[in-house]
This record gives C-alpha cells, sequence and structure tokens, in this order.
C-alpha cells in the first residue's frame, strides 16, 4: 500500500460564470464543481488510476473533511485521517467567459499541538502498514515546518521509502532529513540553493547532483513540458515527455509523484519508473480535472517516453 | 411554536482580504467566517433573540446542508428539513480593505419533483404543530413560483397565520393565494403594482390599501431606516424606527418579519407588534452580523419606536 500525506487538505471549487468577475458586483455562478484537493490527494487519485492501492492521510476537520473523505472513498482510495476543529478549507477558483481566472484560498483551520502530537501517533501506525510514503504541498497554520522532517525521520526508522513534494522551508527542512526522493521543480530549486536556476540542462544537472550528494537517494528536478532531470549516485536520466495538446497541466507533478512512487513499489528500473511517472504526468494534462488519469492514456503515452542518459561525472 | 421557512438556505461565508480583490490573481483570504444564511434563517434567528420557539425547514442537502442544521441547532432553533441530493449552496462575500465587496452566489441544488412532493407532506406536518408559519425569501432550482401560494394554502387550510416575505414571481403568485402577512419593499411593492413606487407615504398608503382589499390582512411596506407603513382593514399607521448608527442593515427587513410574527403569536396589539418588530430591525442593523438582534437592545429601542396614526379612508 502506498500512503499519501496532505496536510492541508481542500475543498477545490471551480465557479464558472457567464459575465465577467467585476469587482463590486452580485455575481450569479452559472455552474460550480468541487473536488477534494490539495497536492497529497492529488497524487492519491493519480497512484489509484495506475492500479496502486492507497491510504490517504493528513488533517480533515468539520463537515467539509467529511466531504472530502466520502469522495476520496467513493474513488476507491482509502483514507484515515486526523480529525481536527474547524472545517476544512476550501479554495475557489473563479473562471471567466474570456478564460481569466482567479483564486481565493481559505486560510483553513488552526491546528493543534495535541493534534500534531496525535497525528504523528496516527502516522507512525500507518507507516507501518505502507510500503512507502509520499508527503506533497504545503502546511495549514500553526504546524511547524519542521513537520516533514519529522515523518521522514519515523520513514527512515521503519525502512519506509519517503518521497517529498513540498517548497519553501517545509523543503529545507525536510532535505536535511534525507528522503529518498524529491521532485523540487526550477523555482523550489533555487529556493534550495539560494539563486534562480536557468531551465539549462548543465546548471540543472549540477544543482541535482549537489543535493543527491548530500544523502538523498534520487533528485527529480522537474522542467514542466521539458521533462525532468533525474540524479540517483550512479546515473542522471533526461526524460522527455511526448508532445501533446495540454488541456491543464495543473496536478501533473502530482501525477509525476505517484508515477515516480507506484514504479518504486512495484520493483521496477530506474528508467521504467520514470517513464510511468513521465506518462502519468503527461496523461494528466489531457484532463481539465487536476490529478485525473486514465490508464488508457498512461499505456499510449508510455512508449512515446524519451529517456536520454546524461554522462556520468 | 414558529414555523419559519428557508427554501433557499445557504452557508453565508465572509473572506475579509488584506489586499485587493484584482481578479487574474491568486487571493489569500485573511479572515473567513461562515454563518447559517438565507431569509427564513434570519428571521429564524431573530424571533429566538425575542424569546419565541422556532422550527426552522425547508430544503437541505449533503454536509453543507447538515453544517446549517448544526449551527441551529447550537443556537437553540429546532430544525426539520426536507433532505435533498447535492450541497446546499454556499454564498460568498469578498470584503477588500476599502470596504468594497463582491458576492458569488452559487447556484445550489436542484429541488426534484419528489422531494418537493415530500416537502409539502413535511410542511402540512410541520405547519400543524405550529402557532404561525413565515415564508422567505427566493426558490431554489425547479422549484414552481407557485410553491409559497400552495403553502399558505396548506396554512389557510389549518388555521395557521402565513407571513409571507419575498418578491418577484413567487411573491406576485404567492398574494393570490392571501397569505395573513406581506412585507414588500418599495422595488417589491413596485413590482407588485406593475410600476416604480416613490417612497411618499401618500402612494405607498395607497398601494398598500389596494392590496390589503384584495383580502391581506396585514400589508407592511417597508422603507428601510424611514421605518414602514402598516395598513390592516380599519387602521392604517406609519412606524418610525429610533435614530442609531447603523452598523449594517442586512437582516433588518427579516428581524421586522420576526417581530410581526412574535408580536402577533404573543396576541399583542398591531400597534405593540409593529413597535417591536421595528426595534428588532433596528437592533439588527446595530451588529455587522446578519439576523443578530441583542434583546437588550430591542428593550433599550423599544420605547423610542414612534407610532404616527394614518388618516383612515
Amino acid at each position: 500500500m502506498l500512503l499519501t500525506v496532505t496536510l492541508n487538505a481542500a475543498i477545490d471549487k471551480t465557479y464558472t460564470l457567464a459575465c465577467a468577475n467585476t469587482p463590486g458586483d452580485v455575481l450569479r455562478v452559472q455552474d460550480m464543481q468541487a473536488t477534494p484537493g490539495g497536492k497529497g490527494i492529488n497524487v492519491a487519485k493519480a497512484a489509484t488510476a495506475l492500479g496502486q492501492r492507497v491510504m490517504a492521510t493528513g488533517f480533515l476537520g468539520g463537515h467539509a473533511g467529511r466531504w472530502v473523505q466520502e469522495q476520496l472513498t467513493a474513488e476507491g482510495i482509502l483514507c484515515d485521517a486526523q480529525p481536527v476543529p474547524g472545517q476544512t478549507r476550501t479554495c475557489i477558483n473563479i473562471v471567466e467567459p474570456d478564460g481569466r481566472q482567479t483564486e481565493f484560498l481559505e486560510p483553513g483551520p488552526e491546528i493543534s499541538a495535541e493534534a500534531l502530537n496525535d497525528f504523528l501517533v496516527r502516522f507512525e501506525r500507518l507507516a507501518r502498514e505502507a510500503c512507502a510514503v509520499t508527503m506533497s504541498g504545503s502546511l495549514p497554520r500553526s504546524v511547524p515546518n519542521d513537520i516533514y522532517a519529522q515523518l521522514i525521520a519515523i520513514c527512515k526508522r521503519l525502512g519506509r521509502p519517503a518521497l517529498l513534494d513540498t517548497s519553501g522551508a517545509p523543503l529545507q527542512q525536510g532535505i536535511r532529513a534525507l528522503p529518498d526522493v524529491i521532485k523540487p521543480n526550477l523555482q523550489e530549486l533555487g529556493q534550495l540553493m539560494g539563486r534562480p536556476i536557468a531551465c539549462e540542462t548543465a546548471d540543472v544537472l549540477a544543482c541535482a547532483q549537489a543535493l543527491q550528494a548530500t544523502g538523498i537517494g534520487l533528485v527529480v528536478v522537474s522542467l514542466g513540458a521539458k521533462g525532468a532531470v533525474a540524479v540517483t549516485h550512479d546515473a542522471a536520466f533526461h526524460v522527455i515527455p511526448p508532445q501533446i495538446e495540454a488541456v491543464s497541466a495543473t496536478g501533473s507533478g502530482d501525477s509525476f509523484l505517484a508515477g515516480l512512487a507506484v514504479g518504486m513499489l512495484r520493483g521496477q528500473t530506474l528508467r521504467d519508473t520514470l517513464r510511468l511517472a513521465t506518462a502519468a504526468a503527461t496523461a494528466n494534462a489531457l484532463n481539465i480535472e487536476t490529478g485525473r488519469v486514465h490508464i488508457e492514456d498512461v499505456h499510449a503515452l508510455l512508449p512515446q517516453v524519451k529517456l536520454r542518459q546524461m554522462p556520468a561525472w
């Protein structure tokens, strides 16, 4: 089983307007779509689509949290989250007829020290039952920036691979606990390096190598439509996705992480794992819904993924 | 017991921004407040504050509907609503630092013919247990415009006073069933008359008289801060509220209706009932929260309400 962690879960609502979004007006929403959101939940959805049994955890609060749990259950995803007082946040995306989008992100509930401690106990129990653990996304209020470092330490103690995908301080502190996999994009890599990184393979490779050398098993730097650079202690690859007509790339990074985790759990080679991750990320971009991967698309895209071994050093 | 009907209930959320609401941006919400909303729910809150036992009914759906029910229960309001598939809608009010407000109104669930029939059965049972019934607000999708007329007919059959506060076609069709009380504002009165009505007592009085003459027991035309004109078959009053520093008049009309219903239920004179309604409406305007009436404010305001008998005709 794959355990996916979503500390800052959300209900993602899309409001489609028939008119322009004009501040000061009363605006009737023509269509409303709601899905459970948060990067770790996207990972759970994509990994489930790839045929993996998944347990989702994190914090869920109130009726909004119960709605998220129900939706996950309906998709065949197990869910054992830490209940917290208050309501799981809602993120609203306003879509206008001309395609312009405006997002409103609710602050979400505060996490008490007690709920955090209860979650750590719950996490350890769930990680023990899991074969690998993904941790994704930002933190809710009052959760310390070293939370991922704490979770990774638990994974290491239990001998469970930990895959980390976050940004800012939680990433900076998380990598010190030496997760098995990190998947920064160029901006996140720049945050870690303290300088902007251009999308040039040589620089990206050097930075990924430096990070890997600290003791991280696999560093994958995602380059959007240009694919990703993957570095282990004895190999480096540039993995290049097939060219497609993208509908929405939102959630493609999460689908990539799902592919990495599923490939690892299946004992696939690094090459095949990178191919699966890239096919899953590309398949996600074929749909408007975030984290929605169709397995037929993955099968069709897999043979089109190109893998270029980079010079060893 | 007072029965309040809210067919189009909502979760009213207020998003306070620390920055301007700029379309196209990702906006973090600094503070989020949620309250159960819908005009009939405001009536229920205000009547409860006036010391009246209240049962709220209408349609509620999903986790959002259960949240509304929980909040009402926590306020001491009984709730027996018709469950419907889908989620009770959310209405979002975006408040910027400069005070500008933007509202997004979700469409809410469709009401099936079956749910509507079940509601009519439920309503008859609840109305039988009640001493008076208020009906407030707009209709959810697929509910016919004669719904209030149907509910009023049930009330008349059971001998329960029916107080109607709505607008547009539901008001137009509702008055044909001859409710005991209607409370149009100037705009709604204009809709009924087919012409704009100026806030001049003579014209308002004439229109209210014409409506009352069709067989409506009490016609109260609300004039905002200028009070209201109330017409029965043998009397007419202009009721004038105390001058206050208003914080938010939203919900004052609902609090007025609550005061009318409570005064009637207590067997008060028309004069005292109008005074109570006006004091409740004024008390509501002292608070930012819609439908929030403090009984101490009502007691303090009551002696300041002025009542002017208008010439009989």
